[in-house]
């Protein structure tokens, strides 16, 4: 890209200090950005990079004082980041079903949308307009999947799943997988089938490798706008509210309820059949072992309110 | 489906109260059953939900007070659900080989096997009949699968690996991956070549997005029976009994060996060399970093017996 | 195979002790060796298998003390381990372009590569001599693959992605999948887009089922020689030194700077923005809240001196 600071500043709604006619080739993190870079200095524990950078320019937050290099100073500093880097994104132009892929009978594809190739889409599924299907990606019998999805490679959608508008699922991601059920007779175990469903609402996103197992009956759901990281485990049967976050390597028992704007850190462990509160945050590593109100920090194993845990440790 | 209650008592065995001319068209959980619907109630937890369901009738266990709804009392309920389960699930009618996958010579595929589009079964592979490769699955050079085995899509199973019959593996699982084995030289390390195999036997299922190792010199096994979750790691050389159940996200290092009837609960950790006795039981987020002689439950880091392990905390 | 004790002596330059033609057609581990097959035993904890075991010969260190049985005594019995098991093992002889496999525009291509049955490469990627990209792995645009690659299947290398030379991917992992980074706007999560890259060095091992994620701006380095092993999660911008051992399940957050020649056992867990030293131990299953200086072995939650941590239980 070749660009002047003038046109970014009138992307990013900010105050732009020095000279709008600069040229901007590329956007680089403080630490490493060189001549022609924009980056980025929101926090004063960078302010030693910002005062030795060569970049061109840098977008700062209010707090940061101007040292004479051409600046934008915003106050939203995150939202300016997001404009800055949609703009740069190449967006993807692919259109149209590769003709290495196997669309089956009575499949309906809205406009826009894109198969790629060796791309599998079972019959009866019907995916949305403009949705992405990349390369490997398995759409069972009649999936369901909204407009505007994009799927990354290898992504498998089993039979009957349902997803909502604009989700997004990284690489490697098994959605609808049988759930680990099973009933004993005498030293035996009999496999319980899994005839419930995965309904993944709209604007949800889905890491990478993460699996989400399908209900026994009844289904598990991913609610509105909440975002599921890496290498997750979401057993059958949870239901997880609205814009949730649900960071890399959590395990979700089955059964579990989870409410909305609730926040489970990396590598959290949750015992089947809980219930936790809206607004719940949990921190890393912890393990969640009864039923959590709502609002409450919570740590440790078992996880117990985070200023009692502290007190003893 | 269209079924009288009268017939699906007939399939579970129990006692019918109430009209068995009723009609069932569905299957749901006791929270969301509608008119229509069959639902179970097997627990008294769940009773306040049995006297509001608006389901068309309930299997009980014989705990549970009839309370005027069409009812089948049986003292197996979970026999019965798996009945009426199997009952209810669509059975795949997919045979054939896609002309859209890749098969090697000197390849064996019993009666009535199923290879979908896109999957690749190397040279000297020998596939048992009525056995199911969904499509992207991967069937390296000389592995043996024995009958009626399920494998979903993008299941990879490395050369060499020999796998049993009625075994079930969902999607994206690796099997036969190199161990994690190296000898250090100076600072660099040397990868130790993996000449060894995968085996596993009759029975087992195994989730998604789990990987198994193959052994160095030597087998990894996974005996028969025995149940894997999703996100498990097995490393090179772990032999596990019969009827073990590993829940997900465990990880179990190389060369552990694991007696008959385990049960290693979610996100169990086991140190390499270790010897887990018949019938122990790891709770939950527990690290075993010592043998453990047969029928003992243990907890905690390190894991200890679960009675000595409540009375420190 | 068949090949004499001494054509395998002259192979690993140790003592040889007996008859050097005795026949050896396998490698066998000392529980299991039968006759005909080479064994070794290089710690005082095999002696009684060593006594026992029924195979023709056996690899023995200087401090076991020979049997009658035919031996070679190595002072370096790793490496006689190495040198052996790559005698035997059956290097892969595939070469060129399967036709059912996608090569886009402008791709260039190596001498000696062999893309795979259903592998997608896409248009600027770059694939350097005699590397080995396995059926349905996935190269996405402007990859640059190095020379001697090795790529099981079902491997994701997303867009942009740079790999050096003689890496190895086991089946399964995704590389360069966007970073879980977003923006809170009310209740509401803006994603960041995700412009950085994955930048993987020379000599890189990977294990199945791990997930490498893209940075933000800026780019998650892996410095030459490290070896991660499976279900890893390495979040974006994370930076690894040269000569790092990465154990099964361990999760890393974003921006982490770890040294060289660093070990994080199995199941560590690494909170964001922190930095380790060159040399550190982080001991299985702890968790690493502050920097760590160089050369320390820290074990527990939160991490600190392993020495104290001991005394502390």
């Amino acid at each position: 890209m070749l660009v002047s600071l003038k046109e970014i500043n009138r992307l990013i709604g900010g105050k732009l200090i020095g000279d709008g006619n600069t040229i901007i080739k590329s956007v680089a993190p403080i630490e490493s950005a060189k001549k022609g870079d924009i980056t980025f200095c929101f926090s004063n524990r960078y302010l030693p990079h910002f005062h030795k950078t060569e970049a061109s320019a840098v977008v700062i937050s209010p707090s940061i004082p101007p040292n004479g290099k051409p600046v934008i100073i915003t106050s939203k500093p995150y939202g300016a980041l997001i404009s800055l880097l949609k703009f740069l994104e190449k967006k993807e132009e692919k259109k149209g079903i590769h003709p290495k892929s196997v669309i089956s009978e009575n499949v309906e594809l809205g406009e826009g949308v894109y198969v790629g190739p060796y791309a599998v889409v079972e019959k009866g599924a019907k995916i949305g307009k403009n949705s992405f299907i990349s390369p490997y990606c398995y759409i069972g019998e009649n999936v369901v999947l909204g407009e505007g999805v994009y799927l990354h490679p290898h992504v498998t959608i089993e039979k009957r799943v349902k997803i909502g508008n604009q989700v997004i699922i990284q690489s490697g991601t098994v959605v609808g997988s049988d759930g680990f059920g099973y009933h004993q007779e005498g030293k035996k175990m009999q496999k319980i089938p899994h005839l419930g469903n995965v309904i993944i609402e709209d604007e949800v996103e889905i890491g990478a490798n993460t699996t989400i197992d399908r209900g026994t009956i009844g289904d598990t759901v991913i609610g509105e706008g909440t975002k599921i990281d890496n290498l997750v485990q979401i057993a059958h049967n949870v239901v997880i509210g609205k814009n949730c976050v649900i960071v890399a390597q959590v395990g979700i028992s089955g059964s579990v309820k989870i409410g909305n704007g609730v926040i489970l850190a990396g590598q959290v462990g949750v015992c089947d059949h809980l219930k936790i509160g809206d607004g719940v945050k949990v921190l890393a590593r912890s393990v969640v072992t009864k039923d959590i109100p709502p609002n409450l920090t919570v740590s440790g194993f078992p996880a117990r309110d985070h200023r009692e845990e502290k007190k003893i440790k």
